[in-house]
Formats: C-alpha cells, sequence, structure tokens
C-alpha cells in the first residue's frame, strides 16, 4: 500500500521581517511542488530518501539523528504515527523541485506532503487544519520559532494574509494574468542572523523603525485589495515600495540590487527581495507573456531562475493504492 | 575697485524628498567652493564671465535673458543694486569647484558669493540673513520652488537642521574625524520630475507613504542628536536607513544602488544618494582615513569622485581693494 501527495512551495510577496513583529504579510503557493510517496513496510523503521539530495536514512520509531537532513522527514511521518497512535514501518520517498533553502518553503512543504501521504497510507485522513498544525511542530525542528507561514500555504495553496497571533486569511485571487519570475542571487541566506540583526536595529532606532514597520504593515493590507481587486500594476508598484523598506532596514545587498533592477528594466510590473534577504532569491511579478522576456534578462546575471505560476492548488493526494 | 567672495557647496545627509512635505532635513556645507570676483565698470552693463563654462555675457540693468545659463548670475547682482538703490556697472567673474547639476547646490553658492562680492565692492555690507534671502530671489529664477536649503547652507556653512515654513536651525557638530566621498552615477538628475513622481505615489498610496514620511523625520532628528554627539557608526547606520526609504518611494536606481554599496563594501560608515535621486550624485560618509580607499573603488565605476570635508566656513569675503 503507498500514497503519494504533493505540496506547493510558497513565496512571500508582502512582509517579511516586519511580520516578526506582528504586520501582515502575503504569501501565495508557487507551481513547484514537493511530491512524497509513502509506503507501508514489514519493518519497523521509517526508511527516508530523497531524489533530490541523493540520500537515504533509516530510522527508528520514534526517530532520532537531529543534525540529519532527512530527520525532519522522518520526524514528520512520527508526528503523524503519534497523533493517529499507530506505529507502522513506512518507507518515505521524496522528490521535490522546489530549491532547498531558498526561502521557497522546501521544508514546510516536504513535511505538509509527508504528513499528508502517511496519513492517508494508514488509514486517516487529517483535516488540512490538522496537516497544517503537526506540519508547524515539524518546523519547530528545522526553523526553531518558524512564523507558521509556510505550513499554512504548503497545505492551503493560493494566497494568504497572514499576521502572528492572529493566523491567517485565505485572499480571494485571480492569478491567471500574471507569473512569477524567481532569481537567486547565488548566495546563501542566514535567516536567523538576519532576523536578529532586524530586531538589533529595531531596539537601537525605534523611533525611525516603528514607523517603518507601520508602513510595511499598511502596504501588505493595501496590496491584499489591490489583488483581490486584479490590480497587478499597483501590486507590482508596492512590491518596488516593499523591497526599499526591505532595504531600509539592512537585508538587502548588491546582488539582490542588481537582479531586482534588472527585472524591472526587463518589464516586470514589480520586483523584491523574498524571504529573510542578504542573498536567497528576489521575486519579479510578471504579467503573463512578458516572463520569458524577465527571465532570460535575470539568467544573464543569476546562476538560477525560475518561472512559476501561483498555484491554488494546496497539499493533494496524487495516487493510492 | 574689486571683492572676492566664496562660498560653499553642499551635501544633504538626511530628508530629501520628504523635506517637501514639511519633514525635517539635514544638509551640510562641503569644503568645494564658488569664487566670484565682482569688479566696478564704467560701463553701465553687468558683465559675467564663468571659468567653468568657458562663457561670458554682457547684461543691461536690469538684466534679462532667463534662458541663458549666466543669466541667473547677473540676477543676484542686480538684486543688490536693487537692495541698496545703487545701479553700477559691474563685471562678475565666475569660478566654482562645486559640480553643475549635480545636487550640490552650485548655482545657490555661486548666487550667494555673487550678491556678497558685490554688495562689498558697492560699499554695502549686507547681513548674512540678507545675502541668504536674496540669493533664495535669484534661487527662484532657477530651480522655480527651491526649498531654502541650499541658499542657507551656502550662507551659514557648517550643519543646518531645516524644515520648510519653520527655516533651519543651525547643528553644533564638529567633523575632524570624518570626511565624505561624493560619486557621480554619470546620469542626469531631473528634479522636478522626481519631485512629481514621489508626490504621485504620496497621492495613489497615502496610508502607506505617510508613515514612510514620518519615520524619514524621525530618522532626521534622530540623525541631528547623533551627529551633534559625534556617534558616527550611528550616523552612518541610519544613512542607510535613509537610502532604504529613498529607494522605497522610488528615486533610487542601479547604477546607484551600485555605488552606495561599493562604498559601504570599502569601509564607508554609510552611503545614500543625495539629491532627487534617478541618477545624480552618491554621498559616503567616512572616518578619516578611510576616504581614500573607499574613492579608490568607487573611481573603478563612477566617472567622477570627489572627496570633501564638510566646512564650517559659510559665506566669506576673501579678498578685497
Amino acid at each position: 500500500m503507498y500514497a503519494i501527495a504533493s505540496s506547493p512551495g510558497k513565496a512571500i510577496l508582502f512582509g517579511e521581517h516586519f511580520v516578526v513583529e506582528n504586520q501582515p504579510a502575503i504569501a501565495v503557493a508557487l507551481s513547484l511542488r514537493a511530491r512524497v510517496k509513502a509506503s507501508l513496510m514489514d519493518a519497523s523503521v521509517i526508511r527516508v530518501s530523497s531524489r533530490n539530495l541523493s540520500m537515504a536514512r533509516k530510522f527508528a520509531i520514534p526517530p532520532s539523528g537531529e543534525g540529519d537532513p532527512l530527520f525532519p522527514v522522518a520526524y514528520s511521518a512520527y508526528l503523524v504515527m503519534e497523533r493517529i497512535g499507530s506505529p507502522r514501518g513506512i518507507d518515505i520517498e521524496v522528490d521535490s523541485s522546489i530549491p532547498p533553502g531558498s526561502g521557497m518553503g522546501s521544508s514546510a512543504s516536504v513535511a505538509v506532503a509527508t504528513i499528508a501521504a502517511t496519513s492517508y497510507v494508514l488509514g486517516a485522513e487529517l483535516s488540512p487544519e490538522e496537516i497544517s498544525k503537526l506540519a508547524f511542530e515539524s518546523e519547530k525542528i528545522v526553523h526553531g520559532r518558524p512564523s507558521g507561514i509556510d505550513n499554512t500555504i504548503a497545505t492551503f495553496g493560493g494566497a494568504i494574509a497572514y499576521r502572528k497571533g492572529e493566523g491567517f486569511l485565505r485572499l480571494n485571487v485571480d492569478f491567471s494574468e500574471v507569473s512569477l519570475v524567481l532569481a537567486d542571487t547565488g548566495r546563501a541566506r542566514n535567516t536567523g542572523e538576519f532576523v536578529k540583526r532586524v530586531l538589533a536595529l529595531k531596539e537601537a532606532f525605534p523611533n525611525v523603525l516603528e514607523p517603518i514597520y507601520y508602513a510595511a504593515g499598511r502596504l501588505a493590507v493595501e496590496a491584499a485589495k489591490l489583488m483581490e481587486r486584479g490590480d497587478w500594476e499597483a501590486v507590482g508598484v508596492l512590491m518596488n515600495v516593499n523591497h526599499g523598506l526591505l532595504s531600509a532596514i539592512g537585508v538587502s545587498t548588491q546582488e539582490i540590487e542588481q537582479l531586482v533592477y534588472t527585472a524591472r528594466r526587463a518589464g516586470a510590473l514589480g520586483a523584491k527581495l523574498t524571504g529573510a534577504g542578504g542573498g536567497g532569491f528576489i521575486v519579479a511579478l510578471c504579467r503573463k507573456g512578458s516572463e520569458n522576456a524577465v527571465a532570460k534578462e535575470l539568467e544573464k546575471i543569476s546562476p538560477r531562475v525560475i518561472i512559476s505560476n501561483v498555484s491554488s492548488e494546496g497539499v493533494v493526494v496524487e495516487a493510492k493504492s
């Protein structure tokens, strides 16, 4: 018996960093997905293999080995067993098109797909809310203090407005007119370090930073309305403004700026860093038809450029037997 | 009989653009100066020559010819004659080390020096306040709606905090520990167009832009205190934050970002665009001793790099006979 589940990656369009201090953020699901096949086994272990990492490991039930990159996958499967009171030997195969460590929520998508596939093959159908909650538990192992955005978008898909402590709101947006182009700076991010740095700046200059946070919050609220209205020109303008605010709090770099301005010059409606900054990816919003031209210009200076639609599809069980 | 007067150029360290909507700005006087020699002549005309422009013109009294680049100089001299009721033939020679059209207040410095030299040679000593006021009148011819910062700093030197409608406050700052490095993007600015664009953005998204303006205002107030305290590290950090806010309101460019990040990487305490943006110059704050290294890196990508101290000296009569 097996089940295959898949779950989307995410991009933050508005509000990263500012979300840490209770301002709203907006994230969307990408057409890039993580796929997980869970199969029952006789041996009483959790076997995890990753096509992307070319790695395989066996974990005991309950699993240990926190440093291992595959541990969070085993732990996600174990959380399901614990939840439904049914420990079983299980084989988990991971295959993801979401670049890991990119700020696109790769680990949350793998966790969500693992939890969905595992629960299915164990004969229990968890509600999306339960899947998201277990994935959040699993994310704590990887990220320490995850915001909750990644597991939410990986579970529900589409676009969400998220506010710490208040949960999330699904936005009613038609994304058929736009595509996203994501371009890699070629530099690794260090989310934890950058979050700390920004908070230190806020502590040093609260009078200056508080209105910047407030502006970012207003911006996300405004952007949510414009997205629901389909006013993509204005959404692009606000992405550019949001990028400037991220630059103001010190998380941009020369490489990020080059990508951002290259995308804008090539016809993107707006472009900004996405995620923690200091490296990682930028995201450009393009009217459908212009994404290839934007990607072509970005490819000249970026080691990895990805065109993605926004997907309304959250976690789904794709196959089972 | 002649008199030679000189007057400093300026750099805005904090608050450009935001000053238009009544937020405070901070400007400093540069060691770059405009020098003007005014000599009495028998012929009843105002003769103006510019060493920098390699041009000379004769103007009637009162002068006409508003399109002429030397007209504002003749007009400045005429304003003095009108003020003291003594129209006389006069020869004005301009020699300036302030790059024109750079946002460094070249025209105001020339106006201030012209007014000082002319009044001296005509036997009337105007107060600094009167000189600044006449230069402001003359600036209206060039800029339409000048902020008043340029003539103020060109007259008084040092550092000023300026707020529209409230006038200015002289800051008590010791600049001996720092130098400025100014680097040209090689692109001309278009101040009027950029001011309009920013105001259009503010009109479209007042909820978002108002807190950004407010943040910029808090920032200038905070920076003034830190400058008076000589905390240059913190001043540099706030220059970077201010640059981000300028990026947020859409007046930065790829060339500006390259210069700004190059300066920061080369050891500047902070770096930002200065003036209207869209081109023009960036300004980097450097601890004394590091300015050459910063200038050297900037020279690799900028057509013109200028090292300048901040000067406490405003307008002075350097020589007379």
